[in-house]
């Protein structure tokens, strides 16, 4: 009988352990979540520029996502009916991870190196309406 | 010296063979991304359907995502500024994947579902400027 309730109340404990566990990774996903930052840049390219351009932003993208583990997504596209039109999908994990994003070399390099091609640019910031689906989504979530 | 000859003939047929899988795998890999559907799609809901369109929204990308291996992403965002702005980042393996997806039961009850919600629909085709770097950051590539 003794030995019965032994039982019973390690295994009440692994149960609590276990939701215990659970929540608090729950909770840390939330987190994860509602710090994200996810946005579309639209950028439109001056005409005599583009292939310059589309070169430039062809790199900067895959060498963040390489190197800075906050970079979720930097994914560049070009508008099939409106070539001089990119948008660009970005995730960071956080207000920090794009801070320091910005500081990098290589955003730097392709800063610089592209502003005067650039003939207008919008930053679009927007939020998931299904954050918590995002995790198959994104390699890094 | 017979040894040896039939060391070296051995390492330079590995070498090849190595060589060989390498640039299949490359191929591979090329021709997924060549035929890979990439897309922004913009919406614009009605005002007084737009709790109801967000909630139908929510649920169509991660049911995709999760039951259709061609459905690499189906990330729904609501744009800050413009709550009836929604802009649905949309990537399928291939033409036969998308197709398929269309023809879903899920995809059809949103479609059919949320209709009369929709004020606009324009769909932004577009291609990646760097879809080798598409692998670090979309879980099913």
């Amino acid at each position: 009988m003794c030995d019965m309730r032994k039982l019973i109340t390690l295994v009440l404990a692994a149960i609590s352990f276990v939701a215990c566990t659970q929540k608090s990774v729950n909770k840390n996903m939330e987190q994860q979540q509602d710090s994200l930052i996810t946005r579309i840049a639209e950028i439109e390219v001056y005409d005599q520029y583009l292939d310059e351009y589309l070169a430039a932003a062809k790199n900067v993208g895959g060498e963040s996502v390489a190197k800075e583990e906050g970079v979720i997504c930097i994914f560049p596209m070009q508008v099939k009916d409106e070539p001089k039109t990119i948008r660009i999908v970005e995730i960071y994990r956080d207000e920090a991870a794009y801070k320091s994003h910005l500081q990098t070399e290589h955003f730097q390099t392709y800063k610089q190196g592209t502003l005067h091609m650039v003939k207008s640019l919008r930053l679009v910031d927007t939020h998931p309406l299904a954050p918590e689906a995002m995790e198959q989504i994104f390699e890094k979530l």
